[in-house]
């Protein structure tokens, strides 16, 4: 016998197929009756404190979905989307920067905007979160700009609005890319046959054309073969595009050195015998490869060096999501299948190259312990207290540069930005990991280096992860301002500078209970080389449950030396104009 | 002898004209170099936590220059706008919300956004805050929906720039709507014969077509005479649009019975006898009347009881920025001259109306010491606190309807919003505020009456207003979530309770010094009404020096008595949608 559910409970329970098992979002009076269908659909809600917060956790939550991924087993439903729900206007265009950025760097969320009644749409009436004037579609207009579908609810036959609602997933499934979903208030109990959620969604591309596919493979393998100074580059979608096991696969088999820019790292395992470390600027192998093959390329200015350290786009081989590219050539592949061909062909094929070498693990070299703490000391020591299974959120600024220069064990998945570079972003990404962490299951600690600029826009996430009792480890780069933007222009100046609080009392001052034996939260201050170091030889630090805030104290012009150069160049760049 | 100076000083001297002497924002790359030339413009910054923050600053700083506006000498610049600047994508979606709020409620703000070079312009490069795909202008389009004018700065003739500029400058006061300033990073440095500066800016706009405005006046004053039951209503346009003066004389002239909706409120003086209080629901006599006078309406759901309370169309007169509507009928006329004449013949020839009783300040019956403090009990009490020249602000949720109900001495300007209502708005708005009074010199406190809810979205803005020293007094309805939804609709839900903060840790938090004697900052929290009496008697809470900070406990599902059957029943609506 078919019963039937409300349509908003159908919206969730598809969400919850797609092992999405929290929604985060803020509530609005458009959006109440909706979240009363959550514990039927197996969704959980997470009220944030802002929606900012609320949009850059779910797209953290997508983000860790990738790593859910890959240690999923083969039976179990893969993670795929992460979830924000806001009220119409207000709600939405306070998430909007958050779902630009999900959009700019090709993350899967799926954006739920509670509206007025259809009467209302109708109507045009003067409405509370409109402009006031009629033009009550301004802000989905808006979302379209960034969004890959739309699903607009507001139809008379809820047949229809399903068919809409589904069809817009599987976009931003395939697509890997936010959508936007109107879902008016007189439609939430709309009712649905819960039979329709039988339904397959199809969520499988087109296959690829099989003679393209084996013409641009034997061209690559050739090319491969062929090489002299080839070049493997990771970079920042990878992740998304779950090209990850290609990537390193690929590695293995060919010794092929191995490099990526700042958003790619973590894709490779930087213990292969061919890693050669980042490119965080043009080397000499780089500028005279005759072979670069860049997966999941994002190939901004921030993420480049300028674009400096890009190799020759003539002999660059780019595998996209939906594309392969052999220098100026589009091929309309999906890039995981041919790359999957690709290897079949090197395992069956290829003597296995001269073993080509990599980097060293450097000696660390500690300071002494009354010495103060220096950012390239910092990332170094940081390297070995990290864990396999971490995921790792690099906020932007000195974490995005410094981060970036850290010997990772394997698997580790950095969050980096490569091109949104939207300050503020990483706190309430990683409360949006921890969620996924616990949700899938997935091992490994959820580990945020935070800058003080960075936690000041969204520092309310601390509340969100306490009210969830989440696990997440801060380390504050407490340096006293926008240290990245000082070195790109304004050393001195008032404007770079953030005025001082006293991070050590965020726990507290968000709600955290005091000697709580199911929540642990412990926070620390360091200021010199001997502090860092005890804080993280104790293991109550590393075990990663809980809430950790680590104040680590550093020089307002310090930055890794590494980075130094390329900011002095942008900087130049920026008065040069 | 000319000089020349730089284009952004050029764009920030003439803020300055207009007594705008505060530029909010967050500083980014593309903005950096233009800051540099603030001293020179003699404009401050306010570097702000986040850009919502910022963008709700520049709000409030807006508003709170109407009532410099009626305050100013007739020698002195008049102030006119606020200012906000922020960097390209990231920054200015992240304040898009505020900007469109300030479309929404008429309020004259000038986003200004730091963008790529116009060489980066013309390449469509994949540039850091782009979204990768080469639509550079995607957020200049969106925020074209949300201002009535833009100018884009990236033109190749400096002199053009100037012109778009003044232009579109001229919009944002003769319309008072936000406009939007694109400021490409190299246009920043480009030189400006500073005698532009000396070049009128055309503020005025066209004068009414006299004889139909002759002809209006005369239709008024008749039905003036004429009306049995007469009413006028202020709206929160009012303030924006400057018609506060105009609206008191007519009262005091024709002491036609006057209420307002709660947007409206503080406009009309309460002291006056024909004052009938807010009109919260409709009466018998707002069912009845044959002369609804309208000024600055804002005719939206929440502000007129689900528009139960909006007087019949055919019987109503409304006087707008550029408009004056009888009946049906809409002439071009702005309102504030076309009030001015009719006034000067109501004295040139009417003799005063019979006296019509308003209402009676009800004597406050102040409960037990012990007792808990009830929301009606707790508005009215405040009622008596408030002081001439306060700004009041009310954040959505109960202050929004609770402060309605309270009678005002005056002048007070009441910012509560009509139509957008978006939680989190008014206290970076209170930060703007206290700025705005301190840039003009005008009189009195600025006291915020925020709600917990609230608070969390924005409550950075704390450390916005310590890091400025500004004079900000907040009351906090600490009521453990949202409850003014919950009476709409969840009253127990979870996703309407809201985690419990340390409140009165917030100022040490957010980097207040302890004891300082130039900046006193004041925490206390009250639970019950002896405790409330204690504060409020206290000379050091209502002095308005510094930051006080009032965390005032009560019940979770107490709300203004008066607001109750008005919420069930938009609740009710809700739930039988």
């Amino acid at each position: 016998m078919s019963c039937s559910i409300p349509l908003a409970q159908y919206l969730f329970s598809r969400l919850r197929q797609l092992n999405c098992h929290s929604l985060h979002g803020v509530p609005g009076d458009f959006t109440l009756r909706a979240l009363d269908t959550l514990p039927e659909s197996g969704v959980r809600w997470i009220g944030n404190s802002s929606e900012l917060c609320a949009g850059y956790a779910a797209d953290g939550y997508a983000r860790a979905a990738a790593l859910a991924r890959t240690t999923a087993s083969p039976q179990s439903a893969v993670p795929r989307v992460g979830a924000l729900f806001t009220t119409y206007g207000v709600g939405e265009l306070s998430a909007i920067n958050a779902v630009a950025g999900s959009y700019a760097e090709s993350v899967p969320v799926v954006h739920f905007v509670g509206t007025p009644s259809r009467r209302q749409w109708r109507s045009t009436a003067c409405i509370h979160h409109t402009l006031g004037d009629g033009r009550m579609h301004v802000y989905a207009e808006m979302a379209k700009q960034i969004t890959c579908a739309q699903a607009d609810l507001s139809c008379d036959d809820v047949g229809e609005a399903v068919e809409r609602y589904d069809r817009a997933l599987e976009e931003c499934v395939k697509q890997s890319k936010p959508i936007y979903v109107n879902l008016p208030s007189d439609m939430i109990s709309q009712r649905v046959p819960s039979s329709l959620l039988s339904r397959p969604l199809h969520l499988q591309p087109a296959p690829n054309d099989k003679t393209e596919e084996d013409a641009v493979v034997a061209t690559i393998l050739s090319r491969i073969h062929s090489a002299q100074m080839p070049l493997a580059i990771a970079d920042g979608l990878g992740y998304q595009w779950d090209l990850a096991e290609e990537v390193n696969e690929l590695i293995r088999l060919t010794d092929i050195p191995a490099t990526c820019f700042s958003a790619g790292k973590g894709l490779v395992d930087e213990s292969l015998p061919s890693w050669i470390g980042p490119l965080g600027a043009p080397t000499e192998y780089s500028k005279s490869t005759d072979l670069a093959l860049l997966f999941g390329p994002l190939l901004s200015d921030t993420n480049t060096a300028g674009w400096s350290a890009v190799p020759d786009p003539d002999v660059s081989i780019s595998f996209g999501l939906d594309y392969v590219c052999i220098g100026p050539t589009t091929h309309h592949l999906r890039g995981k299948p041919t790359l999957q061909k690709l290897i079949l062909r090197l395992q069956e094929g290829l003597a296995k190259r001269t073993h080509r070498e990599g980097i060293k693990r450097s000696d660390h070299v500690a300071p002494g312990s009354s010495s103060s703490i220096g950012q390239d000391a910092f990332w170094s020591r940081m390297s070995s207290w990290l864990k396999p299974y971490d995921t790792v959120l690099l906020a932007n600024g000195t974490p995005l540069i410094g981060g970036r220069d850290m010997r990772l064990p394997s698997p580790v998945q950095v969050i980096a930005s490569g091109i949104w570079c939207s300050i503020g972003h990483m706190l309430p990404a990683a409360q949006g990991v921890a969620a996924a962490k616990r949700d899938h299951g997935t091992p490994g600690r959820t580990v945020l280096f935070e800058g003080d600029g960075s936690f000041q826009v969204t520092c309310q996430s601390i509340s969100d992860i306490i009210r969830d009792k989440l696990d997440v480890t801060i380390f504050m780069a407490n340096n006293a301002g926008y240290t990245y933007e000082r070195l790109l222009h304004g050393l001195d100046a008032a404007y770079n500078d953030v005025p001082a609080w006293r991070y050590m009392d965020a726990a507290r001052f968000f709600g955290a209970k005091e000697n709580s034996e199911t929540y642990p939260v412990l926070s620390r201050k360091v200021q010199t080389w001997g502090e860092l170091e005890e804080v993280l030889a104790d293991e109550r630090v590393g075990d990663g449950r809980g809430l950790k805030m680590i104040d680590v104290v550093m020089g307002p012009e310090d930055v890794p030396e590494a980075s130094r150069a390329g900011l002095k160049t942008a900087g130049d760049a920026l008065r040069a104009m």
